[in-house]
């Protein structure tokens, strides 16, 4: 632990770049000072099955059994269902990994019996050794939904794992959002918060719609910490996926500029890579200039404490 | 074929035993000509999974990828998933293999989408190439239960899997029964067939069950054709599995006479193993001894062979 044990840290993350700056600060703060309010709005059904990437690809990321090629999966994973699957004639276009199964297989089972999203991803995560809380924005039904030129309006995963982000978006909605409520452990997270870091996740697909949930905007506004973001892109493009594509068609800046007016009213700090250091903006907010990007665990834990003990100085 | 094309047979089958000689007389008898009437009572729902070990046993079996070791599930099978729900906590006591899952997962999804159980197997077994027809006895709710001395009352799969049927067996009773209806797909296979083949399944766990479904047993009554059975025993023993020990728990006899006694009115003709020659009844019905272990692919064709032969004459 690098820090003083009272600050206590709320990431907001999504999927594969956001999990690697958590993973980070997992290792630097106790689990007590440390929680993540994780997306919700990629979840979807499958089979009957409910899946939901982005609360796996954290909690198999800090449980340190997550397929280190792609990020997302567990390693060593097998696909024996799913070739079964399509001797029975299915057209599957989601890797349901053989070990992943367990997990779609025990929240569905769950979630039937009455338990919550937020309770079942904390038994999970528990049994997997993950100490610090990852907590669901919501225990209510979210849908990221995209309209494309293409194919009209896709489910989020259809959009990003059928047809490989390709099609060409005009909007990006999230279904559900007007009903959906902040659940009380991630509202009584933000309101302990003294620094709250928005992942290097996708703004428009992971961040926005953790935003989109009544109560997290004014939870942030009403912060008593700090809250800073690490922008997802290193060189004017994106690590990995589609933040750059998408933010591009839907005519947006994706510079570091762009992202302080996108988090408009919610940011004291920026975290920028130094490959992106001549877009940086003078500021207000500060803005922090570092590598942000995160190939070893090494690389993972320094940006971590770079981004917690600066935030901690602005 | 080695049979008239017009013959038609159904054979009762529940499990391995059973599964056995219907392949067996599956490759003598064209599909328009030999249908399967199967066993659900052994059904069960594992983490809100549809499970039908018996049907799934018939089924492998005849697509030829069943587990040639265990007559049950499918060969080459793995279990990164139950290792993966042992990580979780989980403590589990049924075989759920990566690949019988494919099953289990579309069964239970089907279902839930309205589909019969008779729709499903027939979609299931014709995607593995299935063509003979498998027909569930019924496709309402039918769960096999036992009082045991030990354990109280448990649901078959627990005696049976969990429990590996040592508890000491009182009574068998069929909850359900009462309500379930035989299917109108396995009445008119009944009502259209020459000779009525009861498997060498277990009396009692196997072939009880479907004679417990309300129609079944008026059906048989009814026959136009002949209805022989196949002793499961070999020398006074069950090949495998419990019906030795849980019949005499019973106090049944596992005599060619007490299986007589047991399917009284039911049988024109009853096959008996060669060791069990000496216990051979003088008839009423008559009784083919042969040998009926069936341990090669050509044993199953052999007894199908015989055992349809000898049909036709009684």
């Amino acid at each position: 632990m690098v820090l003083d044990s009272k600050t206590r840290v709320v990431a907001l993350v999504g999927g594969v770049g956001g999990a690697k700056l958590v993973y980070g600060l997992s290792k630097i703060l106790a689990p007590g000072q440390f929680s993540m309010i994780g997306n919700v709005a990629d979840d979807f059904e499958l089979y009957g099955l409910h899946i939901s990437p982005d609360l796996d690809t954290v909690m198999y990321t800090l449980a340190g059994i997550a397929n280190p090629a792609t990020g997302w999966g567990l390693q060593g994973e097998t696909w024996r269902m799913l070739d079964m699957l399509r001797g029975y004639g299915e057209d599957i276009w989601f890797g349901l990994g053989d070990g992943d199964m367990a997990t779609h297989v025990l929240r569905t089972f769950w979630l039937a019996r009455g338990m919550t999203l937020t309770a079942i991803t904390g038994r999970l995560a528990a049994a997997l050794g993950v100490q610090h809380r990852l907590l669901p924005v919501t225990d209510d039904p979210l849908a990221t939904m995209v309209d494309t030129v293409e194919h009209g309006t896709l489910a989020f995963q259809e959009y990003f794992v059928r047809y490989q982000w390709k099609p060409v978006v005009r909007r990006v909605w999230f279904e559900g959002a007007d009903d959906a409520r902040l659940t009380g452990a991630a509202a009584a997270a933000l309101a302990e918060a003294d620094i709250i870091v928005i992942s290097p996740s996708n703004p428009v697909l992971s961040i926005a719609p953790l935003l989109a949930v009544p109560g997290m905007r004014a939870a942030l506004e009403a912060r008593r910490g700090v809250c800073v973001a690490v922008s997802p892109f290193v060189g004017g493009k994106a690590v990995k996926g589609p933040a750059e594509k998408l933010m591009k068609e839907l005519g947006m800046d994706i510079s570091p500029q762009g992202l302080i007016q996108y988090y408009a009213g919610l940011l004291d700090g920026l975290v920028i890579d130094e490959l992106d250091a001549d877009d940086a903006p003078d500021g207000p907010p500060p803005v922090l200039v570092t590598r942000t990007l995160m190939q070893s665990e090494d690389d993972r834990i320094r940006l971590a404490t770079e981004v917690v003990n600066w935030s901690e100085s602005v």
